[in-house]
């Protein structure tokens, strides 16, 4: 990795934990050059708008989530296992960063805000839940959860269930937060599962 | 009404729904005396700063959320009736304003920043989440839900539910989002139910 490669990769990685602490929005290069103790026109050299910097912010975040989340979820073995990788391995990412999860923080934020920042995120949201929805079609395949049950539907459930969590955790920092989840989880598991993988 | 009073609850009106829009954040005194076209000064007269601002900005959406869906819920019949009205009562308010709900944008805002604002805010979840749990204990006392239910682990449910719709909705702006919930509000319920209330 060149010199300008690894000061390009620390800015971005300063502007993700920002993002999850004052919004995305907040993520400014001037707000950066007081953080990082670096000069304004060093930081235009590297992103030329503040909206090239929330979309490489994002981008950013995204190789983390591919390299933390999704390849280790792909390369665990297909049915229960997979959906036991999705659980544990989102769990660690939500704890990855102190201001929880980027994606779900920038979600909520964006949500009102036309433009290539918004769709950009929207884009990722639907291939990750898309993902989801393949890992449980694949375990309904494999026979591990019921031929009937609605791998779209579960994925949005799924996802409610991790948006909930990361409420109790982040707004509420209920000690409860992390038992209650993982017995939703084991709950959806048991109402998934067909009779002879249970 | 007096006129002091119709002006400040219009101008928390704006303040709550550019909240939705740009965040609550972004709900400065200044921003708001251009987009009312008002005086600076008239408006530092009714709010003293940005944060008072804000609590009350918090307070007058308490007290819209408290008409147009506490109140209405639970003058409804406890039970089956109850949890209906709760559903039926949250999707209206979350159409009632076209950035969707101040609460889920503001809590996902606010979560880590520390302060009078956001301890408020968690303070009005925790509120809110009981009161669902509640609903959920009634249903079981009635007959209508399974006693060995876990009221506190169906409210943060059913949040999840509304918060993964509320996504669906307005980052995704998915045409399948409404269908989708309501299906699994439906499963829910299902799986809720004693055998003599299914």
């Amino acid at each position: 990795m060149s010199k300008g490669t690894a000061t390009r990769q620390s800015i971005l990685a300063q502007a993700g934990l920002l993002a999850t602490q004052i919004g995305l929005e907040g993520v400014t290069i001037g707000r950066l050059a007081v953080d990082l103790a670096l000069s304004k026109s060093g930081l235009f050299a590297h992103f030329r708008s503040k909206e090239e910097l929330q979309m490489q912010t994002i981008e950013y975040q995204r190789q983390r989530f591919v390299d933390q989340v999704v390849q280790p979820i792909l390369s665990a073995p297909g049915g229960l296992a997979r959906v036991q990788a999705l659980f544990d391995r989102w769990m660690a990412w939500r704890t990855s960063q102190p201001g929880g999860c980027f994606f779900a923080a920038a979600s909520f934020e964006l949500d009102d805000r036309p433009g290539p920042v918004r769709d950009r995120l929207a884009d990722l949201q639907r291939e990750w839940l898309s993902t989801i929805a393949r890992i449980a079609a694949s375990a309904i395949k494999r026979g591990d959860f019921r031929a009937d049950l609605d791998a779209d539907l579960w994925a949005h459930e799924f996802y409610g269930m991790m948006l909930s969590y990361h409420m109790a955790e982040q707004l509420l920092r209920d000690p409860a937060a992390t038992t209650r989840v993982q017995r939703s989880f084991d709950n959806l598991l048991a109402r998934s599962r067909t009779a002879a993988a249970a």
